[in-house]
C-alpha cells in the first residue's frame, strides 16, 4: 500500500484501526462459505460517522475504492474485496452503539455495526421485538441487513428490512452525510433516500446508523412440522393455512435431501416419517396459538402428518432442523447458493424442473433445496461444482426467470449475479439504475463490481419477464 | 398551442383526448381548494402505457413539459399546472382498468387512474381490503396515492402507500417504461426504483399502473369518540391505548374550533360535551372489538368521557364528524393547509406554541387543527390570509421543524413547500435528491417546479434538525 494512503487512513481512524498486515486482514478478505475472496490494501474500522466520512475522503484522494463490510455473512460476494484493484475494506464493527428504544414510536436506534442478536436483546428488554430474524443473527449487522434488504424467516408477516427501516444515516461517496433518524411514521419531504439505500448493497452510500421499527412482543409460540409428498402439496398447504392463521409468521420448506443431510449433520433422528418435502410452521401471538395452529392443520387435512410443539425445547428441536440446513451444507463442501423468488402459482413447476436443469448443467452434483415458502423464496444449493464453475448458477437463475421469478429474492446481486441482473430487469430499468449510481457515486468509489455490470452502456439485454401491463 | 405539438399529441392519444379548449381544460387547471391554478397548453388523456410514452416523447420534441394528474385531490399544487410555461397536463383518468386480485399474494393490479373507492370495492369483492383510506376516496387515484405516498386514516396500522405498493409500472422522462408488477414479496434484483418513484410526486416518472398489497378483510368494527381537556391529554391517551389495542387502526385528533365548525356545517348536535380536543378511535377485527375497546378506555380512565358505537349508523355518525372537517373548512373559505409531522413526544408542545405563531403571523385568522394523532401528523388549517400571503405558512413549518418534525407528513412538497424543503433536509440530502432528479430527468420535463428548488446548486441552507448520530 502507498505510504500516503496508509497515512491518510491512519489519520482518519487511528493506527490501531488500520489493519494492513495480511494475517489481520485475512478474515475480512473472504466470505464464510469460502467461495468469494480478494485482496484489500487495508481494513479500516472507523469508530463514528465522521471517521467513515474521513475514510471515504482519504480513499478518494488516493485513488482507492471502498468495500463496506458488516458481519460478513453475505452470500453473493458483495462484502469482501474482489480479486485485484486498490480496495479498502470499511468494517462497521466499531459502529456498535445501541441507542435508545423509543417506546412511543416502537423504534430502536443503533449503529450500523450492531448485530441482529444484540438488537433483538435490546428490543426484548424494552418489551418489544424485531420483526426480522435469520440464522446469522450473531454476526449479521443492522447496517448490512439494511444494505442488503434482508428477509429471513419472518418476512411473511413483517416484511423485509425495507419495511422495517424507519430511518438511517449514511455517508455518501463525496463524504457528505445524510441522516433521517427522527423516526416519523410519515415524512414526505423529498425523495426517499432511505429506501433507495436499503438494498443498494453499499454501492450508493455507507450506512452508519439505522432506526429500526419494532413490533409488540409476542411470547406465546407454537411450531409444527408437516410431512408432505411433494412441493406442490406444500404450496397448497401454505395457501390454505395462511388466511386461517393470522398468527402465522414462519412458513418454511425443506426437501428430502436437505432434511437427510441436516439430520446426519446434527446426529439426530427424524421427527417425521420419510417424506419428499416438509413444511415448518411457527405461530406467534400474545396468547397461546397452539390450539389455533392444530385446528387449522386439521381443517387442512394435515393434522395426522404433523408434529406439533408448544414447549420451548420441542419448538427449538423442530426449528433447528430448518436452521441447521445452512451449516449442514457448508460442512459438506463449498456450495453454489442460488437465492430465487418465484410466484407461488409457479413455485412447484420451478421445483419440478429444477432437478433436470441441475443434473444437466452439473452432472453428479447434489441438489439441496429449502427456503421461505410463504415468500416464494427458495434457496437452491448445489454441491459438487468447483466455486468458479458458474454454468449451473446461470441455468438455475434462467429457470427462475422463466417461471416468472427473480434472480435474487433476498441475497442481493453482489458480484455473483451481476451478469444475471439483466435476466430480471429490462434495459430501461438497468439504464435508470445506472443513472442513479452515476448520480450518487460519479467516480465509482463505492463497492465497484457489485450490483451493476461495469459496462456503461447497457444494450443487447434480454427483455425482463414477469411484468403485466394493466393500464 | 403550436400546431405541431397539437398534432403530435393528437397522434399520440387521438383527437378526442387532447383537450385544448379553455372550458374543457378548466377543471384540470385548478385544484379543488382554489388555492393553486395555472394554464396548460392542453390536457391529454392517454388510454394506455404506450400512449403515455408517446405523450412524453411528443412533449420532449416540442419543448413542452408534463404535469401528471390523478384525481386532482392534492393539497400542495403539485398536480395542476403552474402559472406560465409550456405545460401539458397528463390525466390518468383513462388508465382505469381494474386487474385481477391475486389471492395467493393478496395483491390487486390496477391502472394508475383507478380511484381508491373502486379499488376498495374490488378488494372487498375478493374477500380482502385495502389498508389505505382517506376522505377523497371517490376521486383520488391509486397512481396519485402512490406518487404522493398518501397516508390517510389507517397508516397507524398499515403504513403509508409506500408500504402497500408491491410494484408499479411507470414511464420515465425518456419515454422508456419500467415495470415491476410480479408482486414478489422479496425481490432484491437491483435498486428499488418502485420505492424511489413512490412519493416523488411525478417528478421522476409517470406512474401508469400499480400492484397494491391488500389485507385480510375485517368487518367487525367499533368506534369511540373521547372528550379531552387538552392535546397533551390526547397524546397520553393514545400512547396508553395503543399497546393495549392491537385492533386499533384509526386514532384521530380534533380541536375545539374544528369540531364546532364541522358540527355547524353538518347541522348536527355534538355527540360530546364541549371540550378542548376530541380523539376518534376505530378498531377493526374479525370478531367484534367493542368489548376490547370499551375495556381499554376504562383502563385508561377515559370510559366516562367516551361515546362508543358498534352499529353501522352510530359509527358513521362519529366518523363523519372527523371526515367532514375538510369540507367544513373549505366551505368557510380558501384555507392555508399545512400538513406537518411531529414526534409524539413534542406534539403537545407544537400545538401549544401554534396558537401564538399563527396569531402573530396572521392576526385575526381562524386556526383549525386536526389530524392523524397516531402518526404525529397534524393538519393545520388557517382561514383568513389570502391564498398568496405565505407568511403564516412559513412560520408554521418553521415551528414544526423546531419541534423536531417535518414540513410534510403526507401531502408532499408540491409547489407549496419548495422553499420549506430545506428546513427539513440538509444540504447533503438536497444535493443527493437533485442528483437523482437530474439522473432520471435530465431535461426537466417531469413536473418542473414541484419538489426541489429550481436553483441547481443548493447552498446556504439551514441545517436539518431532528437527526441523531447514533454511531
Amino acid at each position: 500500500m502507498s505510504d500516503s494512503l496508509l497515512a491518510a487512513l491512519t489519520a482518519a481512524v487511528g493506527p490501531a484501526h488500520v489493519l494492513s498486515d495480511p494475517e489481520l486482514r485475512a478474515g475480512y478478505e473472504r466470505d464464510w462459505t469460502g467461495r468469494w475472496r480478494g485482496d484489500a490494501l487495508a481494513v479500516v474500522r472507523p469508530a463514528d460517522t465522521a471517521q467513515v466520512s474521513a475514510v471515504l475522503t482519504a480513499c478518494a484522494a488516493h485513488d482507492a475504492v471502498i468495500v463496506p463490510q458488516g458481519g460478513n455473512t453475505g452470500l453473493v460476494g458483495g462484502g469482501v474485496p474482489r480479486p485485484g484493484g486498490r480496495q479498502v475494506v470499511l468494517s462497521s464493527a466499531r459502529l456498535n452503539r445501541v441507542g435508545e428504544v423509543a417506546r412511543a414510536s416502537a423504534q430502536l436506534s443503533a449503529g450500523a455495526g450492531v448485530t441482529l442478536a444484540t438488537a433483538q436483546r435490546a428490543a426484548r428488554d424494552a418489551g418489544l421485538e424485531l420483526g426480522l430474524d435469520l440464522a446469522a443473527r450473531d454476526s449479521a449487522t443492522l447496517g448490512g441487513l439494511a444494505a442488503c434488504d434482508a428477509g429471513g424467516l419472518r418476512a411473511l408477516r413483517h416484511g423485509t428490512a425495507r419495511r422495517q427501516v424507519a430511518g438511517l444515516e449514511a455517508v455518501l461517496a463525496d463524504g457528505s452525510v445524510i441522516r433521517r433518524m427522527s423516526g416519523l411514521l410519515k415524512d414526505n419531504a423529498g425523495y426517499d433516500l432511505t429506501g433507495l439505500l436499503v438494498g443498494s448493497e453499499g454501492t450508493l452510500g455507507v450506512i452508519t446508523a439505522v432506526r429500526w421499527s419494532l413490533i409488540a412482543r409476542r411470547d406465546a409460540r407454537a411450531v409444527a412440522l408437516v410431512a408432505l409428498d411433494s412441493i406442490a402439496e406444500a404450496v397448497t398447504l401454505m395457501r390454505t393455512l395462511r388466511p386461517a392463521l393470522p398468527s402465522l409468521e414462519v412458513c418454511e420448506l425443506m426437501g428430502r435431501t436437505g432434511i437427510r443431510l441436516t439430520l446426519a449433520h446434527l446426529g439426530e433422528a427424524s421427527p417425521l416419517p420419510d417424506c419428499a418435502a416438509a413444511v415448518l410452521l411457527e405461530c406467534a401471538a400474545t396468547s397461546d396459538p397452539l390450539d389455533e395452529l392444530a385446528t387449522a392443520l386439521d381443517a387442512a387435512g394435515a393434522g395426522e402428518r404433523a408434529v406439533v410443539a408448544a414447549d420451548a425445547s420441542g419448538r427449538e428441536r423442530l426449528l433447528r432442523l430448518r436452521e441447521a440446513h445452512t451449516d449442514a451444507v457448508a460442512a459438506a463442501g463449498v456450495p453454489h447458493k442460488l437465492d430465487v423468488g418465484i410466484p407461488l402459482e409457479r413455485l412447484a413447476e420451478f421445483a419440478d424442473r429444477l432437478d433436470g436443469v441441475v443434473a444437466d448443467a452439473a452432472p453428479g452434483s447434489r441438489l439441496v433445496v429449502w427456503g421461505h415458502l410463504g415468500d416464494g423464496n427458495l434457496h437452491v444449493n448445489v454441491l459438487g461444482p468447483a466455486p468458479g464453475e458458474d454454468a449451473v448458477d446461470a441455468r438455475v437463475l434462467e429457470l427462475a426467470v422463466a417461471c416468472g421469478g427473480t434472480v435474487s429474492a433476498e441475497h442481493g446481486i453482489g458480484v455473483h449475479k451481476v451478469a444475471a441482473l439483466r435476466l430480471s430487469r429490462s434495459a430501461a430499468e438497468l439504464h435508470a439504475m445506472r443513472a442513479v449510481k452515476r448520480a450518487l457515486d460519479p467516480t465509482g468509489i463505492l463497492n465497484p463490481g457489485v450490483g451493476l455490470d461495469p459496462r456503461d452502456g447497457v444494450t443487447d439485454v434480454i427483455p425482463a419477464t414477469g411484468g403485466c401491463d394493466i393500464s
